[in-house]
């Protein structure tokens, strides 16, 4: 089974896709997880266009196509079970640019496409505690009104792209107050995993 | 005309497709009513992959592809003006399963896609009141917050469809409370008719 | 770079487009600003289809998307940056039309696509004091209501056609009280400028 797990940044998919790891480890369930960024990097380097990831962003928009269009081939390439980390759609000043465009779909055939989302104003909370995001500086710096409005457009773009392939799209929100460190990532995590483990 | 008529469980679909069968009788136009899930049962019966409709469900994903390809490919066959009904999507562990793919609506090349629409709390209602969908079990009990993410789902989903075909998406909602029995649906019934009855 | 300005009815496309033309003229940048209802009209006209615009309403389905297809191919005929005048959908009594289906989006091939939205009461305002419009009739007069749904509706198309052919869907609201004469329509022609032009 592919799956597509997507969600803005700031939402914990990469806590969620920790907690997966850890699922298919204890179940003895074979599954590759594949970061769509990294693939694309990794063509990137042996083209000699990039020396690390952020070395892609400013190339032009036909390579990175290119680049994408590798990358999606390399995945489809994986036998088994694959979950894929990647984007629906990226805010740039162009707008929120179609991360998984028919193009690539039709090579990675998605069977489901995971929308994972969370309360604009936690994600917001989460952004703020990110070192690592404020050095990319104040550039990025969304209000929660925004970022609601890129999970709705990002809503939207799940729903074209699994009318594309014929995939399912599960949304998974995290609701409530945490209830114990990364409780939500669990719980999300755990949600994944429970509807989905058999197919794997 | 081709039109293709979506809505989730307990809308009422069923009875708005019994009204417009007796306005197409009425007014003298020829149309074939169809329902793609008929269609894809007698293409497992033949193929002695199901007895009953509800033995279709535990066929594997690829199987009931082919089921639906196989479907669209007779439904196209019908000559003149034809009422599918289908739905959007469909609710499954795996997330909300696109009904009408790329593949399966390049076949149907439908000219107006409808989605009947509801307040969640009278679906609620007319499910609860819905005897033969209790036996089905607790497993479809949804809250009215399901029912309403469900259907802004299924809007996304025809809008995609409509969009790869360059149909129309008509949507039809049921408001306020019913004057007379099965008023909502005598109006849907009504306004669907009005507006496409010239065009059948 | 290929660029799709969409709207409802009565959001300020018109100014919005004057303002970008004026703003291309004193950076000097070469575009060219096609309406697309003009180029199937061209065509219409060359065909002895329709004598003026509203001639080409009645035309049957087929005709009118081959008129669709002519205009499509010789936009993308167009050398250099464009900005196409398009909508996307149309209001008829089948329902909201797609206006870029996939047919014709895979002609255009857009690398944005522009949603210019507005608060619907200031539409609604817009419209009435619009005499032009009067004298098309009162059938076309739609409440709040309705117009927040067709950009609701336009909003999941734009984002469905760009997954299509991997564009970007950039929203531009306009929003508070105006603060001089078009004062909307200056803001959202400045925003799309500043945020396109080194790419045009």
């Amino acid at each position: 089974m592919k799956i597509i797990i997507t969600a803005v940044p700031g939402c914990g998919k990469t806590t969620v896709l920790n907690f997966l790891k850890k699922h298919a480890e204890e179940d003895k369930k074979n599954v590759v997880f594949a970061n769509f960024g990294d693939y694309m990097f990794e063509e990137a380097k042996k083209r000699g266009l990039a020396e690390h990831r952020d070395g892609m962003r400013p190339l032009p928009k036909n390579v990175q196509e290119e680049l994408q269009l590798a990358a999606a081939k390399k995945i489809s390439e994986i036998t088994g079970s694959v979950i894929i980390d990647t984007h629906a759609s990226i805010k740039t000043r162009f707008g929120y640019w179609s991360g998984l465009p028919e193009s690539i779909l039709k090579i990675l055939k998605p069977d489901v496409i995971i929308s994972l989302e969370k309360d604009p104003q936690i994600i917001l909370e989460k952004r703020a505690g990110d070192k690592e995001r404020e050095k990319i500086g104040a550039r990025d710096k969304e209000t929660a009104e925004e970022i609601d409005l890129h999970q709705k457009i990002n809503r939207a773009f799940v729903i074209a792209y699994a009318a594309l392939v014929g995939a399912a799209v599960k949304i998974v929100e995290a609701k409530g107050e945490e209830t114990e460190p990364l409780g939500h990532a669990k719980q999300a995590a755990r949600k994944i995993w429970d509807d989905l483990k058999d197919s794997i």
